[in-house]
């Protein structure tokens, strides 16, 4: 066996691997592909996001050639303003990515000093001994790139988020002949997305929801009102297309939607006939039957503008009854209950709605079975890490892979923070960096550790009750009867008698032991463990109990 | 229109309506469907359970003619020993649904006093103005029944939880020919489950599973461990099947599911070959491709048997490289992540893990659109009121009686407390019942109101700040510095700085207005705003932020 000269090291991304940020390694040179955020799951309480754990590159800051960002998405995107100024390296994408990713630097303040630059498809970049290509995938945004990335020991690809589509609505096909030749010259590595390793078959054409935006916009006797994603501006085209054909005006509604929508139309990845998009001010008095709406709340947001008109909170629009609501996306993981409290709010208004499980108004953006094997195939590499999936979809990709002929012995599973070191004839995996989540809550960024999410936990379940016992500074004994403050544990009026009767039993468990401050942590501990157990017996609930002493 | 005489409400249930209980009134009789309960959705912190709340029936239990239990599933009667003794009414229901009604009251100790009595499919009994008679249907129980209800004015029909499965495993297909000879007589509303109406086409015969479950027992290189719900008793009569075809011995782990089967054996309901069934004793030694267990932990329930199981940390059983693993049955909305985790964890100990996405190791209990059309067309009622589903459902199921000729007027979708008066040849929606959740925390049952849940819920996002300002209960005036304690807001040690500064800032604020006990109003007011300002500034947090005064 070679000595090993490549790593890989997938990094962030919650549950999913490697989905937020992937390091390749190279003796001295350093690149990092992607840099996401993730959104807190359950039981990450007040947590606002989650971004990849960095600390193994802090100290290389000076071998980081680049950072390669495959596609404008949150999960790809989202951690740059926050790891940026601490990667200090240059920045490379597509340019509608390019675009994204300087909107959300400006947002955060950190786009000053940041070196964002645009290679097309089919340039190559140099980053120190890796030579990095981009070619287009298909994927739920415009401008989405794999990599094909030349080492000294071979070919690495890299499929970005993808899926195949040959007839996509913006943009172009999967470069699958480019991939093909690739193969045809050996790859060493495929790195593939896993998302939807789940699924048989091929995930349908976008094509399929124009048509039936077509019909639903020819049918609807009323507005249609039309909610996707912002950054999914081939279905924002999809509508455009579909209302013009049937002379509806798009009104686009949402700050989101909208400044996704004009950007796009800038940059030239959206296209409108002349007349169809129309202002807010247009809309009084033209016929129902004419008026086509785009806007957020797919994901039964409650601030988005969907969820307002659903409860009759909008501003400017409200559901009529003989309205046509299209949910054109799938809840993502997680967001189930606020999608299905916003449809029932919809039919409840009087709308018809059309939603993932009773028509086909939406498909997703990654490869399922059929074109993962296609792209294994087409692609041939030598060795096989599946990424971007929880922990099953890289399983099941694997067992692909093995399907189509890869052998088990050259398919590496890998953890967050597993090391694949990989030689031209083997690999293995070989230790283990840092890889824990770093929760930003607010401004601050990680310091919300253990102890602060369990306190919020305990908090959560069953509220909290202060007992502020007051001691003399001078004598050190207890003066007066202690006080019982609780929030969260019981109704305090109804519970008063109980509350009381607690507070009497802590006074008389402080009398009985001649209590004095010199004692705290005995007392301490006895105040807790007497309280829990009453409260437990007299509630079953487990409230956090926090003694504390002043000293008057 | 003839004076409305029949009252039906719709009660509990959560977001589904009238999955809990229903209530139908005839002038002075009542009689009450189902009482049943929900575990807690998002945001409900700490709360256990909900139950219907039954404060319209308070006042008129001797008005109560009993109460109908259509199957033996938690939704519909898990709320009884909570509100039996309210109720007080004799409980009428099928047999293994009295069997699991008493096991459900011995726990709550309450089935003393209670009166439970068991009907045979097929006979009526008198309950005031109203004669009921069970019939079976298809669910993901034994002896599920539906309701064939006469009253003064004309028959009712309730589906209960219902598929038709022309090929049952145990028990009865769905009585469909007594239902269209009723319907050729005349009915004049029926309520059917909505449950799956957004489904199109048929829910699959239980028998699929079976197919499903041979293949496995018959391919599976090691052990085959099985995990459904205890209840699905047709399941774990598949898996017995399966396992004594290919020689396997049935292990039963955990005890809910032990105590299940034991007692379905018992009466009947379950059968099992000779020599089939074996103890943990037997376990050692045994060839692995022989053994196969059935569990429970089909919802990633982390005290389960399965969970613990992946988690290496079952006192009996661990997972083996080699082990298939089928988890039959579907998340339920909300399990989502803990079945996710739970399949990701077998994987990473090395088994097979066969699930819902990936092979058809599961059907669901209720029809799908084609039957529902099935069942209006047979019963052919006058009038139609979809039930247990959330509002969209229903909606969708009120949507497929349009399309099967039920007139829209004919039509009621009704939401919880809602009252529908109904006489022979008009109905409305008359008024509404008090009809909030009532939520069961620990011992109390209805204690925890939105005070209680909001602070729980605050409590959560970014924790407490408890300030404590001592004051000399003679001169009312402040004794020393003030106290600042937090608890799930900051890291208290890397926070310290900060912390101490708000702690000078309340001081200055105190000092400077010359604060006294008897401006403890407009104190209180002040700190807080003061510190919601200040750490609002320091961390984008909102603690819970708590002055307390303490005299001394």
């Amino acid at each position: 066996m070679a000595k090993p000269g490549l790593k890989v090291i997938p990094l962030g991304g919650l549950s999913e691997i490697g989905k937020n940020m992937m390091v390749l390694e190279y003796e001295e040179d350093i690149i990092i592909i992607d840099a996401g955020l993730m959104f807190p799951e359950e039981g990450m309480f007040g947590v606002d996001l989650v971004i990849p754990d960095i600390s193994y590159l802090l100290d290389k800051q000076a071998r980081i050639k680049g950072i390669v960002v495959t596609h404008g998405h949150e999960d790809h995107i989202g951690a740059l303003p926050y790891l940026l100024p601490q990667l200090n390296a240059p920045v490379y994408s597509t340019k509608l990515t390019r675009g994204l990713i300087s909107v959300k630097l400006k947002e955060r303040k950190a786009l000053s000093g940041a070196s964002l630059k645009v290679v097309p498809f089919g340039e190559k970049i140099t980053l120190g001994k890796f030579r990095v290509e981009f070619f287009p995938v298909c994927h739920s945004i415009p401008d989405a790139a794999g990599l094909i990335i030349t080492t000294p020991i071979g070919t690495i690809v890299h499929s970005g988020d993808f899926k195949l589509d040959y007839t996509p609505v913006s943009g172009q096909p999967t470069a699958l002949s480019r991939l093909a030749l690739l193969g045809g010259q050996g790859v060493l590595l495929l790195l593939a997305d896993s998302t939807y390793a789940e699924l048989p078959g091929y995930t349908p054409s976008e094509k399929v929801v124009g048509e039936t935006l077509d019909h639903i916009m020819a049918e609807a006797p009323g507005r249609v009102i039309v909610t996707t994603f912002s950054s999914l501006i081939s279905r924002v085209q999809q509508v455009i297309d579909a209302a013009a054909k049937h002379q509806r005006r798009v009104f686009i509604v949402g700050r989101s939607m909208s400044d996704t929508a004009h950007m796009a139309l800038e940059l030239g990845y959206l296209k409108a006939p002349d007349g169809v998009l129309a202002r807010m001010d247009d809309l009084r008095g033209m016929p129902r039957n004419k008026v086509a709406f785009v806007t957020t709340g797919s994901q039964g947001e409650p601030t988005s503008a969907l969820v307002r008109m659903a409860n009759r909170d909008h501003r400017q629009v409200h559901i009529l009854r003989g309205d046509t609501v299209v949910i054109s996306a799938t809840p993502i993981p997680g967001n189930e209950g606020l999608v299905n409290k916003t449809v029932d709010s919809l039919f409840k208004q009087g709308a018809q709605v059309f939603y993932d499980k009773v028509a086909p108004v939406h498909v997703h953006g990654h490869a399922s079975q059929e074109e993962l094997k296609l792209l294994l195939t087409l692609v041939n590499p030598k060795f096989f890490m599946p990424i971007h999936g929880e922990y099953r979809h890289l399983s099941l990709h694997a067992k692909l892979a093995q399907s189509v002929g890869i052998p088990k012995d050259n398919i590496f599973v890998l953890e967050d923070g597993d090391i694949l070191e990989l030689g031209p004839q083997a690999g293995k995996i070989a230790g283990k960096v840092a890889s824990s989540n770093v929760y930003v809550d607010g401004l601050s960024v990680g310091d919300i550790g253990s102890v602060v999410l369990r306190d919020r936990k305990m908090l959560s379940k069953d509220g909290i009750v202060m007992v502020i016992i007051a001691v003399n500074r001078q004598t050190g004994k207890i003066v007066g009867r202690p006080d019982i403050i609780s929030r969260g544990f019981v109704d305090t009026r109804e519970s008063k008698d109980m509350l009381d009767e607690s507070c009497d039993l802590v006074a008389r468990v402080l009398d009985h032991g001649g209590a004095h401050s010199a004692d705290w942590g005995f007392i301490n501990t006895k105040v807790r463990d007497t309280l829990n157990k009453f409260y437990y017996q007299q509630t079953r609930r487990h409230p956090m109990v926090l003694p504390f002493m002043v000293k008057v």
